[in-house]
């Protein structure tokens, strides 16, 4: 992380007022939002593993989200934007793992409704106020009896415990080998407000959100408008600055529900209170999208891509992603072989205007490149530097002001024997 | 190759009138080309290993040539390109493997002029007159005593001899597990003309073109602007079609040199003979393109990627693209698994516009999606087509008029193991 300090934008001063808390129970440490997790067995293996999770709230939501922008999108993806889009009260969000009812036709969506309604008659919400989510393999009907059944025991075992919260967490997990929680807090005006989520990642993960799940809930107060700016400003930079594999699902979302129980309330996006508000829920979102690159299937390293003076965002952000998801490159770090040529080359191959002869290149803050000449003097503290689990690659292209940070990770035999088959 | 005969355009008559040999000796077939290749250890290795190639024609050329887009571009490709705008009449050849002389700072070009005048010394040519190219590792000064050496020995050894274009061919290989040429002739009012050609591919196969080389050599006689749109055209639906890793390299190169000594002269590109000849070369690229993607790196097959009813051939290129270098669908067709749903959703994170539910997806002849629903009662014979070195997945967007065709390559852990290092 050698050069995050120096050259990511410096943190506001309010992130010193929020508490932080990784691996919490999640959206139980909420206010008003109970949760549970139960097994129904949608991959259809007989065994008990976790793949249903429920989300309540006692109280009426605002909601934003976020969905995948893929054309090809899961029945579900398409619900739940029609739901957003008409509804103004939420209370809560059911999701299944093991089965992404994608590519499942017309019976897909008729699938996505009853899972909404018999969770909205479990929770005892009014129709269209609960929002649907499947993460899994795609192109097979859900077994909806199963999951019918499971949806009733969710909504009997609704709690706001820490057992639940983990329980929920781990439902919506697929090739995840950990589960992926935080709770924020902070303090307004003698009240605390809590921001709290759970995500699931693992594989396709890259621009536009991957195959991941991310849930968050809060106890402010907040016109919906207001929180979609905000959530989505903050996707652009947590979920949407990581990649995998740089393959973009069917099902990605991101939904944010805000309850207002807290007693505090936010009514526009600007001043001290939204600013904390931000800051918290930014710091929800890089909290998960940082769990989530970190769990990358079968990965064993992460890097953080740093581009500087290109042009403008978009080129600082071609060469990075294209830098983060070039197999030469991801194979060299796997192999921890400092390989910068093929940096170098991937930075040219980006369609990014820059001169060759401007281009500097540093792992961590040691020089690698210094326009366009190998400092190979250094090469020694080069290869130190590419052993560790994390480390930056840092670019600057000396033609402009833009600039972007990818999170991204080494590829590995063990991610394509991974998804050989599914 | 199911889908190959229905869906590409027609193969022209002329076609039929080639006289095609594959494996063939190379440019030495081409009257007035001679050709060597030596061992110089360019390597530093302290083997025998053939790397540095030398092509030379008795008569002057008038050629053309493309070169890679990539912004970082080695010292060769830039010095080749000055020599293509500058001169009229062209002399040979330089090229030698193991060393690709990018990212060499001032160095670099100083060392590819040293290596166009000593070739041009020993061929007896004139300044200006002798192509230079290196492929191999990036970011090391090119051993220029061992260079000299080689060039000095290469231009003692030219010979029209099948030996010598075998050892050409080797000469100019890296990772490729094998020697790569092509010989086409056809006769033109009693007159036969020859073109053939040698290459050399193996990883960092993409677009616009990869660490790949290609000299072709004819002597039908040509105005250099006709042989240059003829090739350009060539490489757009050759090399530029195939993918192994989506990585594009700092030295790709084609080049094509026509000496006129069949005494058959093409004044324009269109008429008969300028079809026959356009054929011929087109035959040339596309056996020389598909040896390369056939030899990509730890690769098990090759995947014709036919994609037809795009609004338009860039949003038909997308889909193929985006399919043929994702990860995921990679590896799912290393395992033999008819992962069609990785396929689909690739298909909708390239940015196409296209409509799911009217997406028809095939494996060769065979339904997978019919409007966008699942055919599974072909389940069985999808996992037949699957298991075969080569096969076809063809995605009919029903959208349009737009195609386009790519051959693709599988990816495995063989090929991550062998990258880790270099």
């Amino acid at each position: 992380m050698g050069g995050e300090s120096r050259f990511l934008p410096p943190t506001d001063f309010t992130m010193k007022e929020l508490l932080i808390e990784e691996d919490s129970p999640g959206l139980t440490d909420v206010p008003g939002f109970r949760v549970s997790g139960v097994a129904c067995d949608i991959r259809e293996l007989g065994n008990d593993r976790l793949d249903l999770a429920l989300v309540a709230s006692t109280e009426p939501c605002a909601a934003a989200a976020v969905f995948t922008r893929n054309r090809v999108r899961a029945a579900p993806v398409d619900l739940s934007r029609e739901l957003l889009g008409r509804g103004d009260a939420f209370f809560g969000i059911v999701a299944n793992s093991g089965n992404a009812n994608a590519c499942t036709g017309g019976q897909g969506m008729t699938d996505a409704k009853t899972m909404g309604r018999l969770a909205e008659q479990g929770i005892g919400a009014p129709p269209g106020s609960v929002f649907v989510c499947s993460t899994g393999r795609i192109g097979r009907a859900l077994p909806m009896d199963r999951v019918e059944a499971g949806i009733r025991e969710a909504a009997g075992s609704l709690a706001a415990t820490p057992e639940q919260g983990a329980r929920a967490a781990d439902a919506i997990l697929t090739s995840d080998t950990c589960r992926k929680t935080v709770t924020v807090r902070f303090d307004y005006g003698g009240k605390t407000v809590t921001v709290a989520g759970m995500a699931k990642g693992a594989g396709m993960i890259e621009p536009n959100m991957a195959t991941m799940l991310a849930f968050i809930g809060t106890d402010m107060a907040a016109p919906a408008p207001v929180l979609q700016e905000m959530l989505s400003a903050g996707v652009a930079e947590s979920y949407n600055a990581i990649t995998v594999d740089g393959d973009m699902s069917t099902n990605d979302t991101v939904i944010l529900l805000a309850n207002g129980k807290s007693g505090v309330a936010l009514a526009e996006g600007e001043g001290e209170l939204a600013g904390k508000f931000r800051q918290a829920l930014r710091k929800v979102n890089d909290v998960l999208a940082e769990k989530i690159v970190s769990d990358g299937e079968k990965i064993t390293k992460v890097v953080e891509v740093l581009v500087t003076g290109a042009t403008g965002a978009a080129d600082a952000e071609k060469v990075a992603r294209t830098i983060g998801n070039s197999l030469l490159v991801k194979s060299s770090w796997y192999g921890e072989d400092p390989n910068w040529g093929r940096l170098a080359s991937a930075a040219g191959a980006s369609g990014a205007v820059f001169d060759p002869d401007r281009l500097d290149l540093y792992y961590n803050d040691v020089p690698v490149l210094a326009a366009g000449t190998p400092r190979r003097e250094n090469e020694a503290r080069w290869r130190d530097i590419v052993r560790a689990k994390r480390f930056t690659v840092r670019l600057d292209l000396n033609a402009g002001e833009g600039r972007f940070r990818l999170l991204a990770t080494d590829l590995t035999e063990g991610y394509v024997a991974f998804n050989k088959t599914e």
